[in-house]
C-alpha cells in the first residue's frame, strides 16, 4: 500500500499524461509500487492442478486457452503497460478494457465486453498508527473460462485463495472462472470489515479523548477522519452497482449458480456502505460534540472571570474611594470607619454569591 | 442481551475470524452468551400437538420432516457451529444460509433458496438505566412444512408464540409454517416500539432538562442517543426490504393469506422506521437548543461581566486619579471636592444604567 | 382534540398492552375521550334520504345492508371495541382492519380487503395559544355501497358533510359510498391548510421577535415549532401514498369519476407535505437567525467591554504609578506634573477612539 | 404584483372561506388587484385575424367555438368568479378546473379533462429594492382550438404573444391553440432566469457586505433571501412534473411538433430548478461566511482586551502594592526604588509582547 | 477563457436580450471573445482526407453533403448568429437547435432531432493563481455523416483530435461522424480531471493554512472555492444524462460500436461528478475545521485573560485596601504587616496556580 501524500501527486502527474491520449490508450496512472512484475499462473480442474511462476517475456508464446482447464493468471505490479497490451492480444481484450486495468484511478465499475467482463475495484487499507486510508486497485478481467486478475502492489491479496485451489479445499476448484472471479471479490470486500473495525475503533477513542479534554489536535483528527471516510465511500459505494451488474449480463459467462454467492456478496457490499454512512454521521456527531464541548468550557471560563470580576471590581472601587488624597473626606477620620467598610464589602460578597449561586453558576 | 462494550470486542474479534475462511463456512461471530444450547421441538396441526426439549445430539435420529404436520425447531443459543451444520444436512439448507444464521453482525436480510427461505433480524433492547441499545440476532430459516429459529440469547422471545400454539389460541394453530414466520416476526418488530417508547422518553427528559440547566452531561448524553439511534437504524431499516421480499418471492411457500398479514407487518415497519427518523431530527434539534443555550447564557455572562466592568472602570479611574500623590492637585484642596466627585460619579452610574437598560442589556 | 403530555402516556401504556396480543386483536390505544359512543346513521339515494341516532346495543338488529341506498355510519368515539368488533360481524370485515380502526397510533395508510378498502388518517389541530399540534385518528372503512368512519373524539368534523346529504346540496347524494368517502377525505385534508397558516403566523411572530429581541423564550420556541412540524410530516406525508393508492386498486369499488376527484385530492396532499417541508427549512433557517443575532450581539457586548477596558486599564496604570509612596518620584513634585499627566491621558484616550473608530467598533 | 404582507393575510382569509365549501366550488382565494376584468378575444388561423376587447356579459352570447379558427381569451383579473363560472358552461369544463382557476394559491400543476387540458402556473416577480419576491397565478385552459388564460392581475404577461399574433410573426399563427399555450408557457418561464439574475446580483452584494462589515442587517437579509428561494422553488420546481405531463397526455390535443417545444421548455424548467438550487445553497455558504466573519471579529475583540489586560493588570498590581500605607516598606525607602520598578515593569511588558507575538495575536 | 466577473454581466444583459424573443430565435448570450469567427473545415474517410480554413461567407456555395466522406466543421466563436443560421439552412438544422448553440448560458444537453442530435456541454477551466473557475459552451450537431462543433473562444481545445485525423492516428478515422463527436465530448471531459486536481490542490493548501494559522482570508477561501464547485456540478452533473441520452436515441446515426466508447465516457463523467460532491463535502468539513479552530483558539484567548484576571484582581483589591487613608487601620502599624501580606498573596497565587492545573487551563 502507498504513502498518501507522495502517492497523490504521482498519480496526478500520471493522470495528466494519460489526459492527452487517445481513447483506449494504455497508461499506468498510478505510482510504480513493484521492482519486477509478478505472474503467478495456475491451470486446474476438479482433478488436475498445475501451478508455475512465469516470466514476462514468455507468456504469449505457451499459454494460449486450454479447454477443460480453468486458467488464472494473477498478476502483481501494474506499471508494465507492454505487458497488459501482450495481455490483450493473446486474449482478445477489448482495449477500453486495457485502459481501464492501467488506470488506478479507475472508480470501482463492471463492464461487459462481448467476449469478457471486466471488473475493477479497490482494496482498502487503513493504518491505525497514522489513521491513514489508502487503496490499491485490483483488476479482474473474466473471460470464457480464463481470470486475469491484476493488483497495483505486492501485497499478496490473493494468496488464500491459490492456497485453497492447491490444496483443493473449499468449491473453488469445482466451480469455474465465474466462481473463482466472484472468491476474488469477496477476499476485497471482506477486508472492508476490518478496515471498518479499525475506523470504529479510532472513532471510539476520539470519542472518549473528546471527553476528557478536548484539545487542540482532536479537532484536526476528527476532520481527517472525514475526509477518509469519504475516500471510503468512494471507494465502496459504487461496488453496489458493479455486484448488481451480474444480474443484467447479457452473455452467460456467470452460472446461476455463482450467482447465489454474488448476491450474498452484493448483501456484504450493502451492509459496508451502511457502515460508512453511519460513521459519517458518528463523525459529524463528534464534531458536534466537540464545539459543545468547546461552548461549555468556554462558558465555564467566562463564569469564573465573570464572578472573580463581579466580586472584586466594586470592592476595588471602594478601596479606591478611600485612598483618595481629598483633604476633606469625613469617613476616613470615624473611628471604626474602616471596620464599618469591611463589613460592607461582606455584606456586598454575601449578597453577591447568593446571587450567582441562584443562577447557578457556580 | 449484551453489555455493548464488551461484546463489541468480541464481535470484531470473531467476525476477524470468519474474514479468511471460505465463503458458506460457518463461523460464530457474537459472543457466547449461554451456556447449554436449548432446542425446543413443536409439531402441531390443526388438531394434534407435541412438545418436547430436544438434547442437541438426537436432532438427526429422529425427527425428519413429517407430512401434514407443521414442524418448529426453536433454538436458543448460535455457538454450537456444529448443531447448525446438522441442521443444514438434515433439512438440506444452503451452506451461505447456515453461514448467515452463524454471523451476529448480520444485516437483516431476506434471501431465498430453492427449498427455503432464510431470514435474519434483530431484536433491539434500551436499556433505560444505562441509555445504551442493544442487539440480539434472530434467524428463522422456513422450509417446506417446518420453521427453524435461532435466537443469539436466553431471553425467550417466542415463548408468548409457543404458549398460543400449546393453548390452541390464535390463528396459528390452523394455518402453516409461513405464518408462524410472520407471528415471530412480528413478535421482534412490536419490541421495536418498546424500544421507541423508551428512546422518547430519554429524549423528553434530556429536552427538559436542557432548558432548566444546559449541564455538562447532557452533551455527552445527546450525541450517545444518537449514536444509539444510528444503530437503531441499521437495525430496522433494512426490514423493509425483508418485509416487502415476501412479494417478490418466486417460490410458492408464502400463501397469499399470509401476505396479507406480511403487508400489515411491512406497514409496521415502515412505521418504525418514520419514527427512528423523527427522533433522530428531534435529537439534531435537541443539539440546537444545547448549542443555543449555551450561546445565550454566556451572552448573559458577558452583559454582567461588562455591566459591572463599564461601571466600576471608569470610577475606578476617577478614585485613582485623586489618589495620586502630586504635590499639586487643585481639587484635592477644594472643601467640598469629595462631594463633588461623588456626585458626578452618581451621574455617572446613572448615565450608564440608562444606556444599559435602553440596550436591553437587563 | 387532546392534551399533547398526559395523552402520550395514556397512547404508550395502551400501545404497550396492545403488543403482547396476537396480529388481529381489536385494542384501543388511545385515551377515552368521549363518554359515550354516538353513532349517526345516513341511509340516502339521489331520491331518497333518512337519518337517525343509533343506539349501541341496537346495529346489529336492524342495518343489514340495504340495495339501492348508500349506507354510512358516523361514528365518533373509539374506545367501545366490542361495538368494532360487531361491526366487524355484520360487515364482514377482515380482522386486520378492525385492529387498525381501534389503533390510534396508526399511520396513515390504505388497506385493500377482499370486500372493502381501509382508510386511516389523521386531522390535526393547532392551538395558536400553546402553538401544540395535536392529532385525531380518522378511520374510514369502504365497503360496497356502505362506508363506516370512526373518529376519536367529539369535534364533529363530519357536520358539514351530514348537512349536505340531507339538504341534498352539491354531488353527495348523486354518487355513492366512494364519493363520499373522498369527501370525507376532502374534509380532513382541507383542515391541514388552517393548521400550516397557524404555523405560518407562529413563524412570523417568532421572526420578528428575533429581531427585536432574541431572548430565552424564543429558542424554546423554535425548537417546540420544529418537534411539532415532525408530527404534522408524520401525518400528512404517508397521506400521499394513501390517496395515490387509490389509482392502484384491484377491485372495482371506486369509480372512474370519483378517481378524477380523488387526484385533485392528491394534488391538494403534495401541496400541504410540500409546505410542511417548507416551513421546517424556515424554522431551520430561524434558528440560524436566532444563533446569529445572538453571536452579532455578543460581539457587540464584548466590543464594549473591551473598549472600555482598553481605554481605562492603561489610564488607571497611571493613576496607580503616581499614588504610589515611594519617597522619592521625581515627578510628583513637578508644579504641572498633575496637567501633563491630564493632558497625555487625553492624548491616549484620543488616539485609542480613532483606533476603534477605524476599526468600526462603534 | 401585490405586496406580500397584506396579500399573505388577504390570502389565508380566502383560502378559509373555501375551505368550507364542497369540492368544486369556484372561490377566488385572492386578492382583489384590478377594478374591472379585462379580456381580450383574438380568433385567428394561418391567413385571417380578428381581435376584441370583450364585455364581461356578452361572453355567452356570441362567442361560441368556431370551426377552423384558433380563439384565445385573455382574461386579466380573477375575482369574477361568475364570470369563470359562465366560461366553463359555455366551453364544458370540469368543475375541478374551474375550482383551480380561481384558487390563487395553487400549486402548479397540470391536470386532463376529457376535453381539456387545465394548466397553473406562477408567474415571478423580484423586487431589487426590498428584495421581496412575489408571484401571479396564470392559469392556462386548452380546449380542442380555442384557449382561455387567466392572470391574477393587470401586469399585461401576454401582450408580446397578442402582437406577435396581430403582426403575424413566428409560428403562432401557424400553429394551433396547443402552440400558443407552449407560448404563453415558455413566457411566464422567461420570466424566471430575470428573477434569478436579481437574487445572484443581491447575492454578490450581500457577500461583498459581509467581507466589508459584517453588520446587524446582512444576517437578516440573508434569511430574508433564503425564505424568498424558498418560495421560488415552491413555485417553479413543480413546473417540471407539469412540462413532462405533456408527453404523458392520453388525447391528442398537444402535436408531435408541440411537443418538440415542450421539451425545451422542460429544459429551460430544469436549468431554473438547478439554479435556485444553487443559490438556495449559495445562501447557506454565505451564512456560514457571515458566523465565520463574526467568530472572526469576536477573536479579534478578545485578543486586544486580552492584551491589554494581561500586560496592565499586573502592573495595576505592582503600582497598588507600592501605594499602600504600611508604616514599614523597605522598598518604599530606597532612593532609586521607583526607577527599579520602572524597569521591572518595562521589563514584564516586553516578556509579555514577546510572548503574544510568538502567538500570533497580533 | 473568460474573467468571471465582467463576464456575468455581460451574460445577463445578452440573456435579457433574448428573453423577450420568440423561441427558436437565434441570439448569442455570452461575451464576444474572438475578433473573427475561425472555421477548420476537414472531410475525410479511411483513405481521404481534406483540410481547409473555410472564410464565414463561402460556406453555402461549395460545401453540401458529401457521400462517402465524414464533414466536419470545427467553429471557434459564436457571435457570428447569421453564420449559425446559414449552417442552419444549408444543413437543415431544427430552429430550437440553432437557439441553443448561440445560448452560452445552456445547460448541458442532448437533443435528438428528425435529422441530426444536438449535443451542448461545458469545457471548464480554474484558474489556480485566483482559484476562480471559468467555463466555455461547447456546442456539437451530429448530423448523417457530418458533424459541426462549436467553441466560444480561440482557446483551440479540439486541436488534437484534428492532429490525429490528420496523421491517421487512432480510430478517428476509420469510424464515422458518430465516434467524432465521442472523441470531442472525451476531450472536454478529460479536462475536468484536471480542474478537479487543481481543486485538490487548492483544498490541501487552505486545510494546512487553517492548521498554522486560521486567517481572515482562509475563510473567503474556503467559501470562494465552495461557490466555485457549485458551478463545476452544475456544469458536470447534467452530462451524466447527457452521455446516457445516447442510449435511448431512437434514430440510428449512432453505432453499437460507438456506444461502447460512449458508456466508458459515462464512467467518466460519473467518476468526475463523485469528486465533486467529494471535494463539496470536503469543504464543508475544511468550514467546521476552521471554526473549530477559532473556538479553540477564543477559548485559548479567554483562558489566558481569564487567569491573569483571576489572579491580579483579588490580589489588588488588597493593596487597594491597605491603600486606603482611614485614621484607623491596626494592620498598617504592624511591624510586620507588609510582608504578611505579602505570604498571603503569595499562597493565594499557590492556590489558584493549583485550582487551574486541576482544571487543565494550561
Amino acid at each position: 500500500m502507498k504513502p498518501s501524500k507522495h502517492n497523490k501527486q504521482a498519480r496526478r502527474d500520471n493522470k495528466r499524461k494519460k489526459l492527452g491520449q487517445q481513447p483506449g490508450a494504455v497508461v499506468f496512472t498510478g505510482e510504480r509500487k513493484v521492482e519486477e512484475v509478478k505472474i503467478h499462473y495456475l491451470e486446474f480442474n476438479e482433478s488436475t492442478f498445475n501451478e508455475q511462476e512465469v516470466d514476462n517475456r514468455s507468456i504469449t508464446s505457451f499459454h494460449a486457452p486450454i479447454p477443460e482447464y480453468t486458467q488464472w493468471y494473477d498478476v502483481r505490479g501494474m506499471h508494465d503497460t507492454e505487458l497488459i497490451e501482450e495481455f490483450g492480444k493473446v486474449f482478445n481484450i477489448h482495449p477500453l478494457a486495457l485502459e481501464d486495468i492501467a488506470d488506478t484511478t479507475q472508480r470501482p465499475k463492471l463492464d461487459e465486453y462481448p467476449n469478457g467482463i471486466m471488473i475493477s475495484l479497490r482494496a482498502l487499507h487503513f493504518d491505525q498508527e497514522t489513521r491513514k486510508m489508502s487503496y490499491e486497485q485490483v483488476a479482474i478481467y473474466l473471460g470464457d473460462a480464463f481470470l486475469v486478475s491484476f493488483q497495483e502492489s505486492e501485497t499478496d491479496l490473493f494468496a488464500d485463495i491459490r492456497q485453497r485451489v492447491r490444496e483443493e479445499k473449499g468449491r473453488v476448484r469445482k466451480k469455474g472462472a465465474d466462481y473463482l472471479a466472484y472468491a476474488l471479490m469477496d477476499v476485497v470486500t471482506d477486508r472492508y470489515y476490518l478496515v471498518i473495525d479499525e475506523v470504529e475503533i479510532a472513532i471510539e477513542q476520539i470519542e472518549a479523548a473528546i471527553l476528557k479534554d478536548a484539545d487542540r489536535e482532536l479537532k484536526g483528527q476528527i476532520h481527517d477522519l472525514k475526509q477518509e471516510m469519504l475516500l471510503a465511500r468512494r471507494s465502496i459505494a459504487p461496488l453496489r452497482e458493479v455486484v448488481g451488474g451480474f444480474d443484467r449480463l447479457s452473455n452467460n459467462m456467470v452460472t446461476d449458480d455463482t450467482l447465489v454467492y454474488l448476491r450474498d456478496l452484493r448483501d456484504h457490499v450493502v451492509q459496508v456502505t451502511d457502515l460508512v454512512e453511519t460513521y459519517r454521521d458518528m463523525l459529524n456527531s463528534l464534531h458536534d460534540l466537540y464545539l459543545s464541548e468547546l461552548s461549555f468550557r468556554m462558558n465555564n471560563v467566562m463564569q469564573v472571570l465573570t464572578i472573580i470580576s463581579t466580586i472584586f471590581i466594586p470592592l476595588g472601587f471602594f478601596t479606591g474611594l478611600y485612598g483618595m488624597n481629598f483633604e476633606y473626606i469625613p469617613e476616613l477620620s470615624w473611628p471604626n470607619g474602616y471596620f464599618y467598610l469591611l463589613s460592607i464589602m461582606g455584606v456586598m460578597v454575601l449578597g453577591m454569591l447568593w446571587y450567582f449561586q441562584r443562577k447557578k453558576w457556580f
